[in-house]
């Protein structure tokens, strides 16, 4: 006898790019989750009108692309501008003004790899979250009810509470249409659940590591603005090896 | 300049096996972590009286070993005895009077795997740890002042709560002597302080997925006793192929 709940699709979390291979993601929509910061700089610069965003998985890729292109170039390496690129990873700096209309080739230490990852694993569908777009993250989950990949970027393959928190966020909404399936999903919600009241506080609280790695650089801005809810509330779909907003 | 405390030794957590390879195991002890219920049979088989615990890696070597050593042989694969073996990963059935001055070859899905794992990765010291042993564990780290990585065994690579929590335990009593270092850690340390007043009804009502695959197999009773603290209150250190108590 079965006594699955028919019809429900199944949300899971994976909390490292190193587990992404013990999942299924031929038939899931997966949402690449990289909070500090390179999915809220996407969200931001889609949001602010940017035409798309072409992630790429190195540094000479993006300053050759970039040339092509005639397009900004941004990325990090460590949390640090990488050589040879024009912009970082700081959300504020993609203004309307700034990125409007225009092309951004991107390369980020962890959150562009996770999205090439899942790629070359077949994902039905990509899609990228962060707190700023959490809204049109789930709407859009709830909308497709298939079955859904929480795919935390974490930091060199090593677990990280931002990307788990956000995580849970998207479980906290979208629970009840969905069967949430596994440990790590558990253990997302209840940590969101805990910092909810306030996603800031809760990160300097419980010392998370790039948390201080960024205060270190003097990017508590970056911080405060990726924790912020619904700031930049659009939903990037990665097509044809582009982020853009899904008309 | 260096702001780091000197002296003080650092704790790191490793939620899944498949991300062992990112930590340095070479001046650390590593804590082999599979509460449900490897570590807790081993802990209990030791403090019962068995001479001695040889952690195999396939069934085939136990039915093989345990022949050649006249042992008992016991194991489990994804839950249930595996074939061929005389008994399973159920600490009650390791009495006194069942163990006492015998030598137990014992291969699980998770937790032994792991441990070989570990002595690959050329780990200075191994050793395991439980709720039923938690203060032998603590009190042997606070002597010994040396790095420590808690390594949970997981399930299947697969992130699960009851290690979690565990390695958040252990944090819980031995962050004053050391540098609790990690988002993994921190991570550990919160469940395991929501998770403090009633270990079975956390696991219950989060639904963890080895509480539900075990209370379907009736095995109520393993679970309640590995979540009981400082039940077999022993320390297995591993050395030459085997688990034994440090004299």
């Amino acid at each position: 006898m079965n006594n699955k709940q028919p019809g429900k699709p199944v949300v899971q979390t994976v909390l490292s790019p190193a587990l992404l291979n013990l999942y299924e993601l031929n038939s899931s929509i997966v949402v690449i989750i990289d909070v500090l910061r390179a999915t809220s700089t996407i969200a931001t610069a889609l949001h602010h009108g940017a035409k798309e965003i072409i992630p790429v998985a190195t540094v000479a890729e993006c300053i050759q692309l970039g040339k092509q292109m005639d397009a900004i170039t941004a990325g990090e390496r460590d949390g640090k501008i990488a050589e040879g690129l024009q912009y970082g990873n700081t959300p504020s700096v993609y203004t309307p003004k700034f990125v409007g209309g225009k092309t951004v080739v991107l390369t980020t230490t962890n959150g562009t790899r996770l999205l090439h990852q899942a790629l070359e694993a077949d994902a039905e569908e990509i899609i990228t979250g962060a707190f700023c777009n959490l809204s049109s993250v789930c709407q859009y989950l709830v909308q497709r009810q298939k079955n859904v990949l929480l795919a935390c970027a974490a930091w060199r393959n090593r677990v990280n509470l931002e990307d788990t928190l956000f995580a849970g966020a998207v479980i906290d909404q979208i629970k009840d249409q969905f069967e949430i399936k596994g440990d790590s999903s558990q253990i997302a919600e209840i940590l969101y659940q805990e910092a909810k009241p306030g996603l800031f506080e809760y990160m300097k609280n419980k010392k998370a590591s790039h948390y201080q790695r960024l205060m270190d650089q003097g990017l508590e801005a970056d911080i405060r603005y990726c924790l912020s809810v619904n700031s930049a509330d659009t939903l990037p779909v990665y097509e044809n090896g582009r982020l853009a907003v899904r008309k």
